[in-house]
């Protein structure tokens, strides 16, 4: 298994807790919470290879990655009960799953296609779409579209670190592990300091 | 024409039904539902083949699907006026359809990729997709992910019930027949004795 | 370079527009500005490659035309300040845009499949799903589905108004600039006069 690879499994492991957690804070059942963390774990690999025309799909090929949801599914009605407030848990987990689903399709778009401009575009759509379905499914209006702390430009840098990176041959596993810490701690601060954009008008 | 096409055919017949009816229901006008019938018809069906890669889409390949998705929309016109009350009559097609779409994906995964898990997890999306997009473009909140009577529930375990049929060697017309009846009847209990699952927390 | 392919580039930079104006109104910042500005110069193209299988994705193919759109956000941040009222003027871009596509999106569908129908159902589909995917970012219920102003029906009108007249051998480049003329005049005439379909019930 690469490097990448298991970036990818973490990655799904932990974009399945973020959608789980969200699912419960809205009062879902248990189908709903696996369809919410079914959605955030796969939700923007899936758009990155239907747009990249790569077959098999990372989860049809890959089967143990939806048994790995549903049995965190399972887990967790013992534990989600037990959580006093989830609301402020939640941006840990999105944080870490936004940065690995980044950078390993970052990575990915860099072998399917030359361009690197599509590159961090494509990573950054895999980084976000996967929190965007889950919060437009449990019927919030997605952060990532208000003017709200800073999460696709988070994304976005990280990519192009990733890509400047790989360009100038730094050690690949050295690599993913910087620009993912990148992207959590730039989102990270980004929440805490409330870094904002302003409108345009 | 197989016994998975006409089923096919008839899934394609009774969602367009369903996805009118409930256009007719919000007011839309000829176009709007025409729009709202397609995207009830081939909306599960759509991801289920872009996600295998089945090349071309099962409604592109046979394009008289969408002409018969046409015909009974101008057909309709004549009808929908003269119907007292839509909202219930609405749970029979979307009963029939969810179940046909369900067993006609899940029979068409089976043949495309190996897992059985993937194969009931797609025939689920096939079976629910179409709806879950009628009930977004009518601007309801899709009942899938409320805690509504079960639905995607129905669809797994119909999907399971067919594959593990399958793998027993039942005969095809049987068994197709009998769990698309199993989801149907299932669903109908499901609505009429409102059967839910608990919220998470 | 086609005019086929000189038509599409149009299409990106006028749809481009329209988002950047619709992000701008709505009050999202840069970063969002440049999300509508994508998903309404790329979605409708983006569905249509998806449906026919056509790889590389018209934008993944083509990595200037994300970098004109990058390029047109940039540059608008010193223009839409000024611009007293942006209401009265969302319906130029949109309509220009929602022609180029529909008929750049039914010459590319034809080529791909034999059926006129489903040429012309993709090309409304490539001409009005990027508009669409605009609105519903920024929160508004997609015209596309209300009853309003003929947006669909002007799109499906100029597809077989193309379609027809590719049959009967008219000049390609004076075919095209005709049916991309009738969809805008007739467009702006059903805004203008505000002539709609009514509900069916």
């Amino acid at each position: 298994m690469s490097f990448v690879t298991f970036l990818e499994y973490m990655a799904v492991i932990v974009s399945a807790i973020y959608g789980l957690l969200l699912a419960t804070r809205t009062g879902l059942d248990f189908v709903g919470a696996f369809a919410v963390a079914f959605a955030a774990a796969f939700g923007g690999g899936t758009l990155r290879d239907l747009f990249l025309d790569r077959t098999p799909l990372f989860w049809i090929g890959n089967p143990h990655y939806s048994m790995t949801v549903l049995g965190i599914c399972i887990l967790s009605v013992f534990f989600v009960k037990h959580l006093p407030r989830i609301k402020p848990l939640l941006i840990y987990p999105d944080a870490v799953g936004v940065a690995l689903f980044t950078i390993v399709g970052t990575a990915i778009s860099l072998e399917y296609q030359d361009s690197w401009f599509i590159a961090a575009i494509l990573g950054t759509i895999t980084g976000t779409f996967g929190s965007v379905l889950a919060d437009i499914i449990c019927n919030e209006v997605p952060d990532l579209f208000k003017a709200s702390p800073l999460c696709a430009t988070c994304s976005f840098a990280g990519a192009w670190l990733y890509i400047c990176g790989n360009q100038f041959g730094i050690d690949e596993t050295l690599l993913l592990t910087l620009s993912v810490t990148f992207i959590v701690i730039f989102r990270l601060c980004a929440v805490w300091r409330n870094w904002c954009f302003k409108p345009l008008r």
